[in-house]
């Protein structure tokens, strides 16, 4: 089934995602939906980025998405659930759940850190997810709102970022922790500096891997995987792109034929008694 | 099947296509691509103009539609066969087809008049298209070089119109045609300046409303018509977007809810043995 995968997210971040299927699933073809309308989501309302969620899950359905991945960690917290009863015969996975699972599998009861952003922290959406996996367990959050301008400033293998994720990664340490989840799309660009600051003995666990494990399984359950890929991935932004095309294909690390940039508008008709 | 109507032109005058859509079958959704970074064809080799019939066909079937309309008078003229050998799944239209068809049903025998681009009159595609069904009937055909700027700059009703418009009749009046095709998407907008240059006992022939028409039987005869309509309508363009909104509302001429701008770049990733 040569339909594609939407991914979206409320920037670029989940581009981190949309690579990890480009490399395990190179059949699979993706719409990808960067909300650069209303980025950042951390500051805005629970109630607000459901919203944007559900009808971002909409439009990704409406182009052809057989499946819908939430590469953002806000939108999978408050989100899933409820795009879950809208969409039953659509999978739609959250990134949340699948590093929430593996993190319970590897942590071997030890305490599991958190890096993420002060929303994702604020939702406690990673402790929640552990918690269904397994209640004795501890986690440890830690808000990192240095981590998305380092990356999105292009210094992710900087001494900056090294010096940052050494404050960031010390509570972690210090609580024993002997796993940590990146658990915003925009660490993985991290994930050498935040290796370098927890030193070896500590498993860092990226939710995209996993999440596109649990996507690549679903597909073959349901018998809608892609025999081979044709054509070209799509991607939307509903505001600023300055970056997107650069950054993209940074992110995508995939040779790349051509970026071919369309203008693009959504026009919702009323529609009566529906 | 709720899939899409896809539908495309070299800039807004395809309009007039989605318009008769939307009238006329109004469960059905549509994806409208103009190609406005390459307006106008008319000047271009035919070569490259099927080149973009073709890349824009395949963008609008991986996007998910379920049918494709040329509403584009050259690109009818030039891409149609090859789409269709290339698509053999989906059905592909083009307005030059059933233009000529109901144009020859009601001609009586008497000439066929066509009002067209310059560029769609040296194609001679609807004196062909009008042979291919009774060659025996005479095709007159008149170049109209100010219509497409008139109704671009919003005079299409204007005393300027009717008076270009009774200067481009005149010759077909004289070859004494009963029927006048509007061989150009934009011309529907100029039916009453061109009505009343022609006076009664003429008939026009609207190519899209003979296109849609067509449409809906393919639809119901390959049991892929829509039952409801659900969502929104999506516009593409490949350049320019100015008078877009504007424009594209008075061309759809329904109830709009709400507009939203998109940005979006389809990346061309190289496919390795396909």
């Amino acid at each position: 089934m040569r339909s594609p995968i939407g991914i979206f997210d409320s920037g670029l971040g989940g581009l981190s995602v949309a690579r990890e299927v480009i490399r395990k699933l190179p059949q699979e073809r993706i719409i990808y939906f960067a909300d650069t309308a209303h980025v950042p989501y951390g500051e805005r309302p629970l109630e607000e980025i459901k919203g944007f969620a559900l009808d971002i899950t909409r439009f990704l359905i409406e182009r052809g998405a057989k499946a819908v991945v939430m590469a953002c960690n806000m939108s999978s917290a408050v989100a899933l659930d409820e795009a879950r009863t809208r969409w039953p015969d659509v999978p739609i996975l959250g990134v949340v759940e699948p590093g929430a699972k593996v993190a319970v599998r590897t942590c071997d009861g030890r305490p599991i850190g958190v890096l993420a952003t002060t929303g994702t922290v604020k939702s406690e959406a990673y402790a929640r997810a552990v918690g269904r996996f397994d209640d004795n367990i501890v986690v440890v959050q830690q808000a990192c709102p240095k981590f998305v301008p380092l990356v999105e400033a292009g210094l992710a293998d900087s001494e900056e970022a090294e010096a940052v994720s050494r404050d960031y990664v010390a509570p972690l340490i210090q609580a024993g922790c002997g796993t940590i989840i990146l658990g915003c799309t925009h660490y993985p660009f991290l994930r050498r500096a935040i290796e370098s600051a927890t030193g070896p003995g500590i498993s860092i666990v990226d939710p995209a891997e996993e999440t596109v494990l649990e996507l690549a399984k679903v597909l073959n359950e349901k018998g809608i995987a892609s025999d081979a890929f044709e054509g070209s991935h799509l991607f939307y932004a509903s505001g600023e792109t300055s970056g997107f095309a650069e950054l993209g294909s940074r992110f995508l690390g995939e040779p790349i034929e051509r970026v071919i940039s369309l203008q693009a508008s959504v026009v919702c008709v009323r529609t009566h008694g529906s």
